[in-house]
């Protein structure tokens, strides 16, 4: 199987410094402030984000040590397969996280509810649509208007 | 900045075989029903899985070619920056859908509601855990008991 390879579009900087006690889930991170900073060469792809409420970050467990496929997540004391959690300790470690989103300026998003490792590298931000919900509070950007 | 380095964990099999026309999120793939496999190394790290009603998908856009920091969605006639949308092409080409989990058997999962393309390289599975929303019909396996 080929190795699939990504780079870092930006950093999570956050107040959340080390692991060990971070929230597990933006569920436990809520009120917590932070910022996305963008790298420069790809700031134009931010246009129009604005327009979200709440945006998906996908990033990096930068501090994830290996891999194991039953963990015993923060939520529980019992083993489980780490498909069914959370885990940073995945075969590939990937997270991803909703976030508010306060504020876009040049590369800055300023985010609340953010529960990732300060420094933590970004991959990809995507528009948060709940497509299954009640949208009450929810802002759907250029979006609203085709699917609601 | 250092590359990061995935590998699949299994294949998404669905029924839709050409990008053109694919349904862009699952609110447009609704019934529309595929399998996961799992390659079966990873089986293990699916105990407990199938408690949950919808789980998250992440995958690596195999089809995309080149990134474009603007592009023109499916669903408009005008340009937007790429992390306002779901467009494949992307600085990493990474893709995300909630499906709903109809069964899992051994190292494949039934699923529905699945708008990614047939051959789809897997790279994580997670469950689905609405923090902001109303949770009429969705289970949340092992993790209802602590959150709800």
């Amino acid at each position: 199987m080929n190795k699939i390879q990504f780079t870092a579009i930006g950093i999570i900087h956050s107040p959340i410094k080390v692991s060990r006690g971070a929230p597990i889930q933006p569920r436990y991170a809520r009120g917590i402030e932070g910022r996305v900073e963008i790298f420069p060469e790809y700031v134009a792809g931010l246009a129009d984000l604005a327009g979200f409420s709440h945006v998906t970050l996908i990033y990096y467990f930068h501090k994830a040590k290996g891999c194991s496929l039953r963990v015993v997540p923060f939520l529980d004391d019992q083993e489980h397969g780490v498909f069914a959690t959370r885990s940073p300790h995945r075969p590939n470690p990937i997270g991803i996280s909703v976030v508010k989103l306060l504020d876009v300026r040049d590369n800055i998003l300023r985010i609340c509810d953010i529960d990732a490792l300060d420094g933590t590298p970004l991959l990809d931000i995507k528009p948060f649509v709940p497509e299954f919900f009640d949208r009450e509070n929810i802002r759907l950007g250029w979006l609203h208007e085709k699917i609601v």
